[in-house]
C-alpha cells in the first residue's frame, strides 16, 4: 500500500524558483475575471471597476523561522506584514487576511494566543481584516498560511513585467538590516548553545533584531506616488534579497538592470554590524532578503518628483535585456550579479 | 531565549471550534467592503455587482490524511475539492484557486508532481484557475493550505444564518459513504501491518473508498436551485458530519432542527459495510463528516419544486430554538442530537 517512486528528482536540485515553474509552467486561466495568475506579488482578478489581488504564503517553522529566538508575538506580527508587503507591491491597498496556522501539541493555548496577538496587531495597525483561516494540529512543529487580499484602481497597477529600458530603479527605505539581525541572532543562540549562562548581547543593535523580527511593510508608498503622480512602471518587494529581486523585473519585462553600489540604502548600523561580522555591507543588501522594502522602477520624466520623495533612493537604470543584471562598484568595476536569494530547499 | 508559559492550557482542552471561537470572538471588521467575516463557511466581500467569496483550509499530513493509503494523486484532487465546497456551500460559483505546500525532502519531485496532476484535473473540471501559492520545504511530513475564491449574485447569497422556523431542511446526495471508506482503509491499514502478505480486499467497496479518497464537490446544485427558482435560506457543507453541520446551521440562525431517521439519505453499500463494521449506519451518517454534500434549508412553499429536485433529500424541518436539535427515529423516539463532529485537537 505504500507509495513508490520509480524515478526519484530530489527538490534541491531544483531549488524554490525551479520547482514553481516547473509545477505552473503549463497553467491555463480560463476564468474571464483572471487577469495575472501565477508569477507576480499577486494574483489579478478583474472585478469590474478595480482590480482585485490575492497573495498567499506559507511559513514554517524551522524552514522560515526559529522559535528559540522569534517570540511568537512578532512571528505572528511578521506572518501578517509579508503577506501585505506582496499587496503594497502591486501598487495596491490591502483590505482582508485570511490565518491559517497547524500547530504541535508542543503549543499551548497561550503560545497561540501571543502568536494571534501579534497578527491582530498588524492587522489593526495596517487597516486589514481578519475574514477566515483555520487551525489545525500538525504532527510537528508551527506552521503558518496567510493569504491577503486588496485591491487596486486599475490604472494604478504595477505589475513585475512592465519595466522599459532608461527607467529609473528606485527602492524605498534600507536594505540588508533584516539579514545582519539575522546573523546576529544566529551567532548568539551559538553562543548559548555553548554555554548557557551566557546572556545574548545585542545592546545598540535594537534597529538589526527590529528588521528581522518585527518589520513593516511600505503601505505608505503608495499613496507618496499617487500625490506625485507618479505610477511605478513596474514593481516588486524586496523579500529575497535586491539581486534576485532586479532579475525577476528584469525578467519579466525582458530588460536588464544596471544598479550602482554607491548608490545602494544601507543604515550605518547595518554597515558597522556586517563588517564586525566579517561580511561584506553590499552583499548583506544584494543577497540579504526579508527588508519587506519595495523595488520599483519609474519613468526617466519622473526623475524630478521621485528625487524629492522621502525614504525613496533612486540607484540605478532599465538596460535593453543583452546588457544583463550588474553593478557599477564603487572603483566604477562593473560587477555582475547573480541571484543568491534564498532557496528554502538547499541542504 | 526559549520561550516559556507561564501558564499553560492545552488545546485539546478546547477543541477545534473552541479554539476558534477563542481567537475570533474580538475579531472586528473595519474594511467597509467585509459583509461577513470569520464564521461561515466561507468570508464575503462586497465587489459591487456581486459578492466575492473567500475560503481556506490548512490539511496536514497525520492529521487530515496518511499517505500510507492516500495516493498523492488523490489528495490533490481531494485538497481542492474540499475548499470548493465551502464556495458552493454559499450557493457561489468557484472561480480561482491558490495551492500552498509545505513538503519534507522525504519527497521527490515525482511525489510532489502527482499531487499537482490531482489538483490541476480538479481545477479542469470544475473550471477554477490556480492563481497563485507558495511551495516551500518542511521539517516534516506534508503540509497542504488552499484558498478558494467565488463570486455570487447578491440576491442568491446563502449563509448560515438565515435558517427561519418551519423551513425544510434537506441534503444533497447521501451520508456517511466517505466515513466508513474510511473504516475500511483503517481496517486493511492494521491487517497489512500484522501481515504484510496480506492484499487489501475491497472487491465491491469502490464506491466508499472513492466517496473517501477522492470526493466530489456539489457544484451542479446553484444551477438546479436557480433554474427551481429557489434560494436557500441557509447552507453549509457537509465537512464534519450532519449533526455538527445542523447545529452550525441552528446555532447561527438560532433556531432549533429536526430531522427524521427514516429520511437520511445513505446509500446501500454504505448501510451494509457500516453494519459489516459494527457501526451503526445512521451513526456513520449523522457523525462520520467528509461527504461534502450541501445541507440547507428552504421555504416550506418551496416544497413542491425542491422535492422534484434530482439527488436532493428533504429530511426535516427547522424549529424554534428551544426544540433543540432532535432526531425523530425510526420508532418515532425522539433521540437528541449532539455535535460529534472531527476534533482536530483530540488525540
Amino acid at each position: 500500500m505504500m507509495q513508490e517512486d520509480s524515478e526519484r528528482t530530489e527538490l534541491e536540485n531544483l531549488g524554490e524558483f525551479g520547482l514553481i515553474d516547473h509545477l505552473t509552467k503549463d497553467l491555463e486561466n480560463k476564468q474571464p475575471t483572471t487577469k495575472i495568475g501565477v508569477g507576480d506579488d499577486a494574483a489579478v482578478i478583474d472585478i469590474g471597476d478595480k482590480y482585485l489581488l490575492v497573495s498567499t504564503d506559507m511559513l514554517m517553522e524551522g524552514v522560515h523561522f526559529d522559535l528559540s529566538y522569534a517570540p511568537l508575538k512578532h512571528l505572528g506580527y511578521k506572518s501578517v506584514i509579508v503577506n501585505l508587503s506582496d499587496i503594497y507591491a502591486m501598487n495596491g491597498t490591502a483590505t482582508q487576511i485570511t490565518i491559517s496556522i497547524a500547530v504541535s501539541n508542543r503549543f499551548s493555548l497561550e503560545a497561540i494566543d501571543a502568536f494571534y496577538e501579534g497578527a491582530k496587531l498588524a492587522a489593526e495597525i495596517y487597516g486589514v481584516d481578519i475574514i477566515g483561516g483555520d487551525t489545525t494540529s500538525s504532527l510537528a512543529g508551527f506552521g503558518i498560511s496567510i493569504t491577503a487580499i486588496g485591491e487596486v484602481e486599475k490604472d494604478q497597477l504595477a505589475t513585475r513585467s512592465g519595466a522599459q529600458e532608461n527607467d529609473l530603479i528606485c527602492v524605498t527605505g534600507d536594505l540588508g538590516g533584516a539579514y545582519v539581525g539575522l546573523q546576529l541572532l544566529e551567532r548568539e543562540k551559538s553562543i548559548f548553545k555553548d554555554d548557557d549562562k551566557i546572556q545574548p548581547d545585542f545592546s545598540g543593535k535594537d534597529y538589526l533584531l527590529e528588521r528581522q523580527l518585527k518589520p513593516e511593510a511600505k503601505k505608505g508608498l503608495k499613496k507618496m506616488l499617487k500625490n506625485a503622480g507618479i505610477v511605478p512602471t513596474s514593481m516588486i518587494d524586496v523579500s529575497d534579497g535586491l539581486a534576485s529581486e532586479l532579475m525577476h523585473l528584469g525578467k519579466n519585462s525582458d530588460k536588464g538592470m544596471t544598479i550602482y553600489e554607491n548608490k545602494l540604502p544601507i543604515d550605518p548600523l547595518t554597515v558597522s554590524t556586517s563588517e564586525e561580522l566579517g561580511i561584506d555591507p553590499t552583499i548583506s543588501a544584494l543577497n540579504g532578503g526579508e527588508d519587506y522594502e519595495l523595488l520599483f522602477t519609474v519613468k526617466q520624466a519622473d526623475f524630478e518628483n521621485i528625487k524629492s520623495l522621502d525614504g525613496v533612493s533612486i540607484i540605478g537604470h532599465v538596460t535593453d535585456i543583452n546588457t544583463g543584471f550588474n553593478m557599477i562598484g564603487k572603483g566604477d568595476n562593473v560587477i555582475k550579479l547573480s541571484a543568491q536569494g534564498w532557496n528554502a530547499f538547499s541542504k
